[in-house]
């Protein structure tokens, strides 16, 4: 529990580490759950930078696919996928400032088969898209239920996957726009990023009165680039810790664990995704790390670590990471 | 004015080419501009299809930049650039439908210099920017204000430039996003096409009850891919008629004028823009022009047209066309 | 012929507009075609600056498409597509100098059905691509043979298209590199743009001694971008003018016609293929027509003129264009 | 040594894990370095399947860069950087076969300081380049000479990197082209993959007689992506051990250590890159390792690792893989 009391939060937060309140978000109290991410919706909960909430998350597909032979291109509708947890207001939040988001635990929810994946007609890597556009067949759409527990991700009797729990789509709310839960930009949203899971801190940009924190997407496992699509989606518990920083003024979100930090950039191609998450790392290690830059620039080009969240999404998710004892001052 | 009667507005629009009531929107009626367009703003006006809206439109930088030493980096704040008219609400219009827009004409507004380009730090094609994050010191930044009249536009005393108005901006609303005006998506946007001037016909998807009709970011000229990122903008008063095509379901804008057709697809990279682009051409001349798909394809590869609207946007937008003798029927 | 005695090839080029000797490089004397350009091939024919060739030229496909029952994949194999005339050696061409070749006139070769089109598996803009790695199933193969004089080109009974034929393929050799006859880059290449016809003048870099033209791949039309990967392909006679323009140093290939001048960028993603065309233009108008570099830039956003060569190459092309009369000096 | 008697090499390789002559590649028997990969170079060295080679490597600026005062814009000269050993002919390697490349070893060459970073303008992913143009200034040029030996790389008195050599080109030749050393393709070359150190063995496609093994590049560390362009570029005593494979025909490179395989895709942009890289990989999961396609595209969802080479070169270079534990058949 060292390197939390040393995070960017715990140090610079208001909360300085203490917890506060536990709130339970239940899908009872959640009531509606958001497809859009913006300052125009009804909060759901007011927190204090401190507080602890027990959140129950849906899954992207928000349960209605119970079989394998529930196909989403039925039963989904499109917008009205991967639905949000929020807006849950943070008190005191402002332009200019920045909300942290400690994940403490991510715990399934409901009854086995929980997790879902598919493959979905024209979407996913590797086939012709609504944005790349061909005129190839769509892939067949396949669905697969698979049972998981806290121990391990049972996908077939020949491969069992870890379980790796994390959350796909973490964000406050842009300025002025609402932007659908299937899109990370600079606000965050569905970045699939693997990173953010228990143990990890997310810190997102606020752009709206109260920040406007919505929360959702759960993936008990996810490879690199979530290469067709889709994860392990099951719904679950998942309890965080959010804090403010006042005047922590960021462009992008920043992810901080044990033994990292990383920032992180969405957009397309995924070269400028990249771009982005960089030139973010490079200032954040300027700025806050006592780098000058372009040593920062060169240093990186020898242990800057790539995660590629997705490259599915209508946009691609990349993190760019140093490890922190690259970061220790000259001794 | 032959060609109109026979454009897909005229034929199928529920008007049936019969001009409606004439309304006027002005600076003092439409009171707040908009910089997002979605669905939670307050209509400023409804009309029927048919009808015929006289719009005094802003300039991209709301009036400004009024000499050559105001720098947008000091008097505009994003997002707040690119001021919208609207939201007008049509008569009848539901998703699945499609709204036609046909501009009348586009006249300048106020006293000269009423043009205005300039280069913004960071935006621009020729220049890393926000999501072609790079490094280098950005170039500098530099105002030009510009007479235009109805004749041309007087760039410099060498230059002068033809006046070829039309209009940036022009959306309807997402079904829940909301866009900010700087970028295009499907449900239109910041397009910046020269061919949406006088004399076309736009057709946007209606995905919002009233559809919502969005305009603004009048150009006086441009170039193909508006380089620098700002074309001459300057005030207009823009007269537009409005039709409703009841069932005609598009999923991304296309454009008609006398002698073409034409699909807009807008996103990033941009050969994923010219893909959307292409793709929704070769569809739309086998669904109304009795082509098969593949001999669509192949003719496109010997006489499709392409226009670069953008390449300066958070997404890119190409339009892929065809010129109206090649769909003739066999005869 | 007034705008080519004021040409750049003639007004700068080693023989000042004079004629010198016909030069013919017959399919005989060609020999074996090649499908790389680079240094290493075995010279065809030494000519002088000013001197005509008389080029016998192959279609894309070295003539094996017969009928609509011939299949690309049974008849063709990688990498030997797209036979190139050449290399033909200008006198006196050293790295640092520009080689002009002015098409006179393009005039097809053999019986009817001359022209070829079709649809190759995994080729195409609308299609998954051995890059753009998709799981789908490929489109149809599709073969079209075509009609066509210098009258039109018989598409079908409904589509008859015009006879403008251009050059696909133009290059000199890189310095080191032999890039296959495919492939577009800062040599000249696989570029495909429509304006490369009879009354054009393309500029290309010298990188090796003497040059080492190459020249192939005659197009009876093209529709901008190529969409499905193939023009109407046929086998000409095409006359071409050399000249040598010493100590004119340019990156990327450039294009004059009449009335506009044009320079050409080669690259993937498609807005990388954009800028390069356009800072070169913007270079081009600094060094060449006084301009101020931030005067050509906003002008070009006001003016510039982009045409899509092919987005369906290992490298997309773009060509990015200016008026001659916007160059003109302040009267 | 057990994983490399179970690997691909030695379980299919003609030398089935007996090791061979060794040979030494001196820069004395090496003669002239080569700069493009390609079938028109002459031979330094011939081998036989199971050899093994002692190869002295120059660093990517062929020695030149002695101090922190040298630039590389001065003293380099395009296209003749990152100077490459060989081409070594393995006999018996024909088109459709594929060439193991095990590397032993690692170890530097030459006085401290031995190691050479660099920022070289218009080169890196931070920046304006060749390609991506922009008008901008470029980033300063800056050299780093650094002292390291194999505990360590000892970049200032605030940051130590670990020792983790890898070579950055590999490649055998194309068929027809020749392609320089700064860029990576389907036949290897420029690619900066960090996993491509001692312990691994990377298969090649051979297109072209003997194969014409070229490797050259190597690095003492880089992290994902090599963001500013240059790693720590050193002389190196490099030690491999070739194989070949008959009849094993792959399309792109690929790799293999002792817990994962992986396939690599190199093209831009940069979701090209990994769209190859992993459609590679559903393929030989499906080839190799008895998988359904559709099941390894949706495991390879959950558990696929992508490395992200490098995303500075003229194309990027991305590598998907899968850790070998999900690859063992059901127990």
């Amino acid at each position: 529990m060292d390197w939390l009391a040393n995070s960017i939060m715990n140090q610079r937060g208001a909360a300085r580490g203490k917890v506060g309140t536990t709130h339970h978000l239940t899908e009872a109290k959640q009531g509606r759950y958001h497809y859009t991410m913006g300052p125009y919706s009804d909060p759901v909960l007011h927190v204090q930078p401190g507080d602890r909430i027990v959140v129950e998350t849906r899954d992207a597909f928000e349960g209605v696919i119970k079989t394998e032979q529930d196909m989403p291109s039925k039963l989904c509708r499109m917008p009205f996928l991967n639905p949000q947890n929020g807006p849950i207001m943070i008190e005191g939040a402002e332009k200019g400032d920045a909300v942290a988001v400690y994940i403490e635990s991510m715990k399934p929810r409901g009854d086995n088969p929980r997790g879902t994946c598919a493959m979905i007609p024209e979407f996913g890597a590797l086939t012709g898209t609504y944005f790349t556009a061909t005129l190839n067949d769509p892939l067949p759409e396949k669905v697969r239920k698979i049972d998981l527990d806290e121990k391990g991700v049972y996908w077939s009797k020949r491969v069992t996957l870890p379980y790796r729990p994390h959350i796909g789509t973490l964000s406050l709310s842009p300025e002025i726009d609402s932007i659908n839960s299937l899109t990370p930009d600079n606000h965050g949203g569905n970045m699939d990023l693997p990173d953010m899971g228990p143990g990890s801190i997310t810190y997102l940009p606020v752009r709206s009165p109260g920040g406007r924190l919505f929360i959702g997407d759960a993936h008990a496992c996810q490879g690199d680039g979530e290469v067709c699509g889709v994860a392990v989606e099951y719904p679950t518990v998942t309890t965080i810790r959010v804090d403010l920083i006042k005047g922590y003024t960021i462009e992008w979100p920043r992810l901080e664990k044990e033994d990292f930090i990383m920032a992180i950039g969405s957009t397309r191609p995924l070269e400028d995704a990249a771009r982005i998450a960089y030139r973010e790392l490079v200032r954040w290690m300027a700025a806050d790390y006592d780098f000058d830059q372009w040593d920062a620039y060169m240093i990186l080009s020898q242990c800057g670590m790539v995660r590629l969240g997705n490259f599915v999404d209508p946009k691609y998710t990349v993190g760019a990471g140093i490890r922190k004892h690259y970061l220790a001052p000259e001794s």
